[in-house]
């Protein structure tokens, strides 16, 4: 143990140290860096492969179901996917140097702020190895070291993946150590990696919802909480049938198991009669489970071919991250809106309507990393908003919300230029 | 004290309360609500200045210096004063609802950015009870709800302006309770203060580096430490002579008490024989005492004019908040880097040189919220950057570094406006 907390105190060191060095690194030799962990990649023997297969040993061993096996695979494919993410990592503009708010004073001074990387980053997260990978690539770009710590059920496929990764900036010409991972499993370790905030920056956790919260509650630096979304979607008075139901349909079905699906469905009781059956309809093919208040139920009224139950309490308020949504009907959208506010976690939430000022209205009042008129919530993704790629999607308010791209992952720094200029 | 435990809850309630009818509240109502404070303060009677004189009074019996005393007094001049600083925050532009980072996809989805208010800002602070409208003004105008915790020893006078300050907004038709103020001095509640994340989202200290520090460590939501300055002026090889000695005279005279006063001069070898007697004439003139290392005090010999001690280890790093500076010679830029990372606090770091290579290496290298090329370290401040006005100086590197105006008081959210777009 001794040992262990030894070798996180040095590994801390370590990427402290090499985040000067990246701090200054050029963006030629970051890309040079990518590059080659794109061809290692595509050129990754046996090792890696071999690797993974001792993980999935163990995860079959230990009785893992199929998806979870699944999510912890690689294979040639998979690889040259992970290899396809880097190149597009290393095609994204550095955001390092970059100066904005640039002026000159009046007195001749100038004034301006140059991003800068914030330093050290932290990265605890579970199961699939290809995070490693992304988070590293996303790290080195902006400039920063990054301290690895994945889940014990992918150890040798991460171990090799980073080893990978630490040989390929550094042939570069990039230091090997601005990545660092951690090798022990010890769960404990996880308290020693949250308490070192002279060595970490700013800790980013990738995993469930009560996990995140763990590291958010523990952490001494700052944390990115995100990756939890309890997403409404409201069909107001005025909405348009057709888009209600495509909205609702892909917000619920395109991908049901990540942060951005739907989860609760409001509808304004004039809309309900309307609306309300078409979507049941469209959702009872694709399998959703609806878990509907009394006006709902009443008019869904029983039916074989969907799959409707009464909700309780606990279904507002919930990610479901399954086939599984829960349906309230409401009389203004005033009520909509308290909803949103009393069960929301402010991750993304949409209103369909085709009146103008009501929505104004939601865009302005409701609290929330994203907004939405008439779009699906699906859209909250970094690449979707332009940003290219993202670490993470942050629900806090301080420093970033939402999508954080690489220029989330910077600090700036005030840079003055005089020519003998005092203050008076 | 549960009474006050449950004072302090309930105003936690109320601002938080406040907090959502001010994200919405229009510039113009905010504008007439900051002119309507500055109004009272201009218009104050006798109820400010009577509640300012207990406070005095209370001040005298407990043997306070004159210092002290100072920073605590009121009267006439000096409201009008703080009026005419909440009407210049009422000059300035509205930081909330501007969008930014605007586009629209290929897909025809308008996606940007949208500023909005924090919520809720804490504010801890000590002695003067300017701070109280100071800071409240600021919050106010950038949309947020702010709880105010003054100190004991201004008690009086922070009631008589915060109840101003209420009154004043009340009678725009803004909420008054965006304005809290907790009356218990107790000292204990500061700890259950610090623990409110639920009702504050942000704590700003102003006070003391212990105190700032203690808040930091103690705060269970984001902190913004700062206000604390260990500032070096490196004069270079090739620095220009006048430069160096106007540089240096007001970096260390002009406001030797703020945090962005010089505390360490660092000079290289090669001008020390030309630069640093002359520096030492001019701040002998003005009571400087230097506390050099050996290089530096052979360089000065023996003079009685000029006020020398040897310097100690603990002179390096100190900020001295006094008539006090820390010299040192050094070999080449190099050294003056590794000085400046080993025992700066990241606030502001000058360079005087007429060579621009090493003028862009200082400016590259020194990792602090201001980097200054040939200008003194006086100039890190919100009004000199033109923020027009500051709530802090951030230490930090998340969220917002340096001087903080009210568009750093701000989050924002993603906006999404659609026509009914689904994510395939």
């Amino acid at each position: 143990m001794t040992t262990a907390t030894d070798e996180m105190t040095a590994k801390g060191q370590a990427a402290r140290t090499a985040s000067r060095e990246m701090a200054r690194l050029s963006g030629d030799v970051k890309n040079r860096a990518l590059r080659n962990i794109a061809e290692a990649l595509e050129g990754a023997g046996d090792d890696i492969l071999s690797a993974n297969e001792r993980d999935m040993q163990a995860g079959r061993e230990a009785g893992q179901g199929d998806a979870t096996l699944d999510r912890l695979l690689l294979n040639p494919a998979r690889l040259t996917g992970m290899a396809a993410d880097v190149r597009s990592v290393a095609a994204l503009p550095d955001p390092v140097g970059e100066s904005f708010d640039v002026r000159t004073l009046a007195n001749g001074l100038q004034v301006g702020r140059r991003r800068v990387p914030l330093g050290v980053i932290g990265a605890v997260y579970e199961s699939r190895p290809n995070i490693t990978v992304d988070i590293s690539a996303l790290c080195f770009k902006s400039g920063n070291a990054v301290i690895l710590r994945g889940g014990s059920e992918a150890i040798h496929s991460n171990t090799a993946l980073a080893n990978l990764v630490r040989d390929a900036i550094a042939d570069a010409g990039a230091p090997r150590d601005a990545v660092q991972f951690i090798s022990s499993t010890d769960r404990s370790l996880v308290q020693r990696l949250l308490s070192m905030k002279e060595y970490i920056d700013l800790m980013i956790p990738r995993g469930g919802a009560d996990f995140v919260r763990f590291v958010g509650e523990n952490a001494q630096m700052p944390v990115i909480t995100g990756g939890v979304g309890v997403c409404h979607t409201y069909v107001d008075r005025d909405a348009d049938l057709d888009r209600s139901v495509a909205i609702a349909y892909n917000a619920k079905v395109d991908r049901p198991t990540v942060c951005n699906a739907l989860d609760t469905l409001l509808v304004h009781s004039e809309a309900a009669p309307r609306c309300l059956p078409a979507i049941a309809q469209e959702w009872a093919r694709a399998g959703v489970e609806m878990r509907c208040d009394m006006r709902a139920l009443s008019i869904l009224g029983p039916s074989e071919s969907l799959n409707v139950k009464p909700a309780t309490e606990e279904d507002w308020g919930t990610e479901f991250l399954a086939l599984t949504a829960s349906v309230k009907v409401v009389d203004s959208l005033e009520e909509a809106l308290e909803h949103i506010e009393r069960y929301g976690s402010g991750h993304s939430e949409a209103i369909v309507t085709e009146d103008y000022s009501r929505a104004m209205q939601f865009l302005d009042y409701v609290d929330a990393a994203a907004v939405f008129v008439n779009a699906s919530t699906r859209f909250t993704d970094g690449g979707q908003f332009g940003l290219g790629a993202e670490v993470a999607i942050s629900t806090n308010k301080m420093h970033a919300r939402g999508p954080m791209g690489l220029r989330e992952l910077t600090s700036y720094k005030w840079t003055v230029l005089g020519n003998g200029h005092v203050r008076s």
